[in-house]
């Protein structure tokens, strides 16, 4: 008799967001005039550049005539796309990495939970804490037992990130197999410098483990001297896999267009880990779309890029508004600087979840409560820059109000 | 130290349609002139339905204005393309299936593969022979070893297809707990009748089994009596999960949309597949493009249902002339009817590959070699509808040229 995979039994009940949703709905039920502001889920509200909306234009066109028709698509994604990345997200940064080592996908989130696929399902693998959900929910038979309590499996390596050490974590005594990076992060809104990172890539390379490096924020760097890529510090090409998504650089969202870099440098017991992916990508997934892959290739153009940064540009002032806003407030906040994402201390020892109820009853406001991310959240809360910017102006007077 | 998950090193070196395409590769290199008429992939050729394009150019229009924009799409899909799959494909049909259980996704390749994650990896798995590669090149760590001398790895349980049986399987002596069946038939285009499929969902039920059917075909049925989705059958419910994909239907190879259903009353061990599924959807992917969606909606318009019909009836026309035309050059041949795929004996007991290499020298032209879906597939060589009229027509001719 077929029986099913009980690691789905050790994942707690609920989403993060799914129970945040619940919340939002039930209070909305309760108070049909209140005007909720959403800035928790980490969605764009801006639409799409018009250089993306000319190439669906273009490309829906070319779906529409039997001379231009596209089937299938090559199964690492379009050449067109794939060269266009290689050059201006990593030649243009320094870094090393050809057309042919660049996976085209539906997204990051896909990528950074399937990648799981291609290792032993015996390795240790290490997580930030705070974390984003996926990369621990998606771990299957490598997590061991969920501790309620500590709201920690037992086998995962987790890595405590908080305001002593800057929310980037130290090098764990024992190396995890596998060590999920994300910088900018995402709660945390922090980053990492390069010299931090290189630490990382050659404790990597010392020991064997691999990098998953989540790089989805990256075009929300402001500042010098913070790496855009694991392949800008020495070495990276041998332990390090790299995720981008095209959600939060060109507001793909609903679009769903990403890429992951598995350099061919990369090779574990003689074994290429490329051509491991090459194999579970071509087994077990179909391309992203034509019209998609187009897309994406139109933020590459001098007018596209424009564009992107003009939007990037929008929800970094949003990020700045927030910021200031709340430090005005009088609450202690980190991140929004180099990252859509500010992550502030909760007043008055309020749990996460005590001052998500405070704000979305005082302020109708939402947020994410910290401690979604994992314990050492607990005692923060994670408001995002995508919002409309009056929203977000409103939002930050009704929290200095009900402060 | 992280290591490689070794199931990858049991699976044959090549992906089937990767070893054809080379062999295509180096013909053309030798053979510059030679005007090669490919009828091996099924991937289609005739361009989207003008109600699809319509849509799509809406859609487009849609995500270019902050009022109308779409960011991340609802977890398991739109509710207007979800009520529009449960009124055509099933309530019409008789089958009681409701919206809530149908998932949206990106295709039926990704969904058939990873649907897999929900089952213990101790599970037994029974697929046709021949059969689709992916079922099981993506069984992971439920193959067993490869044996090359057979073909077969040990542990999946083999269920032959072949002209004796109508290319439908008996059932298995011992039952196995998963089992894949895909109606009508890749590669053989053969089509189970519902008594026969009846007995299918009673054996599943008697053994607490759970039936994976694939139907990514329904739509080329042209005879009675053939079912189109599993639930026409008494008990479905509690045992079958269903694939369809708007591929083959409507010709979005490049576009990428399928569906599964997952119906409530599947329950394994006092669990729901319907909430692991949900909670594998949401967690490790993040939702099909919303323009893709609203293009998969346009097919259930009443000119998108006649539009579609027409391109299927262009492609099974191409499947009448290769049938007849095999027929006429003395071979012997299967399917065609309810199928896009013409399945045909070798002649003078050439071997699958000896066929594609005398076919692709003598009359350029580009078969999948039957062998390549399985050890029982040795001797037959598949042809598919997908192609264009003229360069079918003018395949009949070489082909009958070549004999």
């Amino acid at each position: 008799m077929a029986t099913i995979n009980k690691n789905f039994e050790k994942l707690p009940g609920s989403y993060l967001f799914s129970t945040i949703a619940k919340k939002v709905r039930e209070f909305e039920e309760a108070n049909p005039n209140a005007e909720i502001i959403r800035l928790g889920i980490g969605d764009v509200t801006k639409p799409l550049a018009p250089s993306v909306i000319k190439a669906l234009n273009s490309a829906v066109d070319e779906m529409s005539k039997e001379e231009t028709f596209k089937g299938y698509a090559p199964d690492l994604g379009y050449a067109f796309l794939r060269e266009k990345i290689a050059m201006y997200d990593y030649k243009d940064r320094g870094c090393n990495i050809s057309a042919d080592e660049i996976f085209v996908s539906d997204g990051a989130k896909c990528d950074c939970s399937n990648i799981q696929e291609i290792f032993g399902i015996d390795n240790t693998i290490g997580v930030c804490d705070p974390v984003y959900p996926v990369y621990v929910d998606s771990m299957a038979g490598r997590t061991g037992l969920y501790n309620s309590d500590t709201m920690r499996f037992d086998k995962v390596i987790y890595m405590p990130c908080n305001a002593e050490n800057n929310f980037v974590p130290e090098l764990p005594g024992k190396a995890p197999d596998l060590i999920y990076l994300c910088f900018p992060n995402n709660p945390t809104g922090a980053v990492i410098s390069k010299d931090e990172l290189q630490k990382w890539v050659d404790y990597a390379n010392e020991n064997n483990s691999v990098i998953l490096y989540d790089a989805a924020y990256e075009v929300y760097i402001s500042e010098e001297n913070v790496p855009h890529s694991i392949y800008e510090c020495d070495g990276a090409r041998t332990c390090a896999i790299e995720f981008r998504s095209f959600s939060k650089t060109a507001g793909f969202t609903g679009l769903r267009l990403g890429f992951t870099v598995v350099p061919k440098d990369l090779v574990l017991d003689g074994v290429a880990l490329h051509g491991l992916w090459a194999r579970r990508h071509g087994t077990k997934y179909n391309g992203a779309p034509y019209i998609v892959q187009r897309a994406g290739e139109a933020i590459y153009s001098e007018q596209g890029r424009r564009e992107i940064k003009e939007q990037i540009g929008y929800y970094m002032n949003n990020a700045k508004i927030i910021l200031e806003g709340v430090k005005d407030a009088g609450f202690t906040a980190y991140g929004g600087v180099n990252a859509p994402y500010i992550w502030l201390r909760t007043p008055d020892n309020m749990t996460s979840w005590e001052f998500f109820d405070f704000l979305l009853d005082k302020a109708n406001v939402v947020g994410t409560p910290g401690v979604g991310f994992g314990p050492e959240g607990e005692g923060y809360y994670r408001l995002t820059a995508f919002g409309n910017r009056e929203k977000t102006i409103e939002a930050m007077t009704r929290i200095k109000e009900a402060r």
